[in-house]
């Protein structure tokens, strides 16, 4: 897949805005990897809990007022996700751009069109 | 805070090769808002298995293999964090802005600096 | 709501038989609160993953080999929720008829009946 | 393992007392066994909440009203943790035992002992 230069220049911003956010409240101290991964997953699961007690159609309407709330977790997810990258050193725009393109191998289309099983068993 | 330009740009990219991917799989069908969201979950669960039984300091110097694998994990929350957003119609670039700003305001440095405490407790 | 007595010997029974797990292999370094909180989350994760690409009604009829995998699964969260306890001085029972207790005063009958809201939104 | 007796009569008493607690307030409608598996997770990262930002040493020595807190949030994972059993009928007291007899396998004394590595790469 191709990924336009766009993103790098995003992602760098946004690096270095969370990291001059993080110095100014003297943050460092709290963002190790570890901790940053249970940031993410507590953020992933603020989602759920909009949608644990909705049925899948449900949850294609969510009310506008609970969908703006939705909007602002997944921004969560993104931050803490960039800033967990920064503190790997993993460039995301990389990591995802190669990952698509093992997706296209682990699933391709004719095994796995209209299934939703797991690449290992198919 | 500022986001440039690139960055929309880059995600219609992404959400048009992931709309593709889908479609072309015939998995539109499993891509309800609820099943993405659990999918997003289980992948920052896959990041977690990484860092549970080391220490922060060894969480900052993954082996070279390792974090090659937590790089393809952080790729599978972009990924579905993007196919999430676009099922709920949601704009990712717009939604981070917006709540970078509203951090700004909830952890102003004279209160944030160097607590690791939530806003509702400064 | 009432609790029979077995439960808090069988409780016993169980921290103590996964204290000397843990010991036997020298775990007791890795088993902090903190860690084992990962632990257990990393674990519902893996629930979440046989749940997550099908309906609400095929969950209710996991072909029978998945359904074991499942009960292995629920196991490791019930192992380490007694081993997260024990670190912290809980007591689970304790804890759950509390809470059960709660439950009863913040979801009234009346209010609850046929609804999916939090308690907040009553 | 040996289980004692008790916990059986006291998982039935449990379970009983959610079966009953959900049909009084009508939400067997809202407990699929993918809808618990949400809720449980969702759950599980509350506890997470508690510890993302305090060391290991830290995650020992929660002040008391936090604690109390903890111990309220692990009630809520037991709580449904038997109640997604229920709902897919299977006895964690069960699936526990055999769950601890595969790990006495799994992770045999003279090779886990010390280290943190997954039974896979033992």
């Amino acid at each position: 897949m191709h990924i336009r230069r766009g993103f790098t220049e995003f992602m760098e911003d946004l690096v270095r805005q969370l990291r001059e956010f993080a110095k100014e409240r003297d943050w460092d101290q709290f963002h190790s990897p570890k901790n940053l991964a249970m940031a993410l997953i507590a953020e992933a699961a603020e989602v759920i809990e909009h949608f644990q007690w909705v049925t899948e159609d449900q949850s294609y309407n969510l009310p506008a007022d609970q969908l703006a709330e939705v909007a602002l977790e997944l921004a969560d997810i993104q931050i803490y996700l960039i800033r967990l990258a920064d503190k790997l050193g993993i460039d995301i725009a990389e990591a995802t751009k190669k990952k698509m393109a093992i997706n296209e191998i682990k699933y391709p289309v004719e095994k796995a069109k209209g299934t939703n099983k797991k690449y290992t068993k198919l």
